[in-house]
């Protein structure tokens, strides 16, 4: 097991008819913004609870955030920030309003020229502006942890940020919003988390032997639950714990002592950048060529993973490694999620060439646990993907 | 799954040679009070890596907290709090100083008369002295959580306390330690850590499927390692896992959102403050009894852990749970763990009686995850452990 740090201090509220503990979450003397997408949340509900809870503060609210959230939206957002004198921000959304909103707690206390710098340079930040979130779309885990992704589509360009500051407050989780959640975004939501598991997982061994079974638990629920969260969305015994495999899969509980890979995210966050599809779907579509590629140095891990996951007791480690591959593409199909490329676009000829060129120019140029995915061999996993 | 809140503030400092950590967790603008037992840290160089990394602190000791912390004891550490003004205090040693310091830490701050009543009135400490801590001895997880124990030998008393008030804002845990702790203590931690996770685990069927994977995941972990730790606490693999699964089998994450026991706790503390059996051994004894007992509302649970953690397939559910209690007393017993109050003492005829009173004495007179463990049923359970 390798050294770590674990500090995960967002206080985390779960279950049905908890959003009225907003009342005494968000403080009462500071000037509020609540954020919001596009406006889903009136539909079902949330908004009126949320509204209702925080009758006796002073709110703002800033609605539009978009999936993959937008540099150019999140300006606009800041701007509020500022000429209000904003003292705190409650996030009530999918992964992508609250990165948006992890964003702001940056860029609201940052003293540079441009805000894109946090991005592009990569700044940690230490101390960002007060936030708490709602959650309504589990996938991501943001709610609990310190990490963002903002997007900027003028250059097409996905970036990461984090830093300790940038943990939410509190976050309030209720799994009954799982029932107005659109069947194409339940079954992403458990993509994503069930891949967010297995990056922190398929690597080698390491000895870290509480983490492996930590990270097999969540993908044995997440199997165990799909289908009904995706038939019955209003089942709560699935939903909650959709909900629960979610934030567990990325609050960094699974990650520390582990070495992790992410290069199917780096690589997969090209697909979003150029093309618009699905963050959860342009992971299905690259983690089997990624595993394909990098085999020798991922199928200790991927045997131990179709024993325990998939029950594979027979063949060699080749052979069962290769099984867990195929079972994981499977899992995705089970989703209704394409695996292919080509099922998104007419267009991916010569794509792989814009991925290498695009991830040398954001620097990631040794993707991978072993930091030997360079952009030529991004290039051909992306290739091996069409 | 039952709705919960979890906030788990302490800062986790996890892995070999990261004792020196200490002089930047710790404030240096503040008095340190330094608590230890009874001197093994001298033994096994903790002491001295503590003091080099505290060189630029000023710090001042108070050593000879016993197993099992006695009040009058820490009445005398509050006495130095009081007198040098002390603002932060660190705890290096196993569950019975770290609890010892949380007792100091509430008892610091609190404005009654007599200390005493924070325990005796079960009062939830809010805020208390800051401390961190060094373990030394993984078995209670007392490093992770606001939980303690504290005894008072003269009355045969031992009472539970907490609070949020009461996380170690960081705990650094060094597995080397390990390979210096006496065998009987280890096998005490490990039986300790094991029942721990049981008795959040060992209830009824409550729709937590995760949960009960990661209670699973970390007995799962302690039956692999256990026979690596005893018979080779140098070996770095077993005891990381070993350390981290003692902290994780009591830091909140498994018992949210499940109903949970902790009867046989509370019945095997009488076992300790009549007798001074070790915390671990006195689990062991009271635990198959009390699940013979409780079988009724416990048999499909065990049956799943029988399943799940021995593989047991074949047989009804009940053929499968009373296996699981067998197999469980074996592993206690392959820890080299007594399993029957007789053998420990022969004085314990009438020895349920006074449980049972002093169960009653306490208020503690519906124990269990059914509130149905009256001090009579105790008291059977006692009487079957003999």
């Amino acid at each position: 097991m390798r050294n770590f740090e674990l500090y995960v201090p967002t206080k985390m509220i779960f279950g049905k008819g908890e959003i009225k503990k907003l009342s005494n979450e968000v403080p009462k003397d500071k000037k509020v913004l609540l954020l919001y997408g596009g406006g889903s949340i009136k539909k079902n509900g949330i908004y009126d609870q949320v509204k209702t809870a925080l009758k006796e503060h002073t709110v703002i609210e800033f609605s539009g955030i978009e999936a993959n959230p937008e540099f150019t939206t999140l300006l606009k957002a800041l701007e509020v920030i500022k000429n209000e004198n904003i003292g705190y921000m409650l996030a009530v959304g999918g992964g992508s309003v609250i990165d948006g909103t992890k964003f702001l707690s940056s860029a609201a206390l940052y003293e540079g020229n441009d805000p894109w710098d946090i991005l592009a340079n990569r700044i940690r930040t230490v101390k960002g502006l007060p936030f708490g979130t709602v959650l309504t779309l589990p996938a991501t885990g943001s709610e609990m942890n310190s990490g963002a992704v903002v997007s900027r589509s003028e250059t097409n360009e996905k970036m990461v940020m984090g830093g300790p500051g940038l943990f939410p407050e509190f976050s309030i989780c209720d799994p009954t919003v799982v029932h107005s959640i659109p069947k194409r975004q339940l079954a992403n939501g458990i993509a994503d988390a069930y891949t967010h598991v297995l990056e922190q997982y398929m690597t080698y061994p390491a000895d870290a032997y509480l983490q492996d079974r930590f990270s097999e638990g969540i993908l044995q629920t997440l199997i165990e639950i799909a289908p009904s969260v995706i038939k019955d969305p209003s089942d709560y015994k699935a939903a909650s714990n959709f909900m629960w495999c979610c934030t567990m899969a990325l609050n960094g509980y699974i990650q520390k002592g582990v070495p992790t890979d992410w290069s199917v995210h780096m690589i997969a966050h090209e697909l979003t950048a150029f093309y618009g599809i699905d963050h959860a779907r342009t992971l299905a579509v690259i983690l089997p060529s990624a595993y394909t590629k990098k085999f020798e140095h991922k199928k200790e891990k991927l045997a131990q993973y179709a024993e325990r996951i998939f029950n594979i007791t027979e063949g060699t480690i080749e052979e069962k490694a290769k099984e867990a591959i195929k079972r994981t593409e499977g899992f995705y199909q089970s989703l209704g999620i394409d695996t292919r490329l080509r099922d998104y676009t007419d267009d991916y000829e010569g794509f792989s060439k814009k991925v290498a060129k695009n991830l040398t120019d954001h620097g990631m140029t040794a993707l991978g646990e072993h930091q030997d995915i360079t952009p030529e061999v991004a290039a051909e996993i992306v290739e091996m993907s069409y």
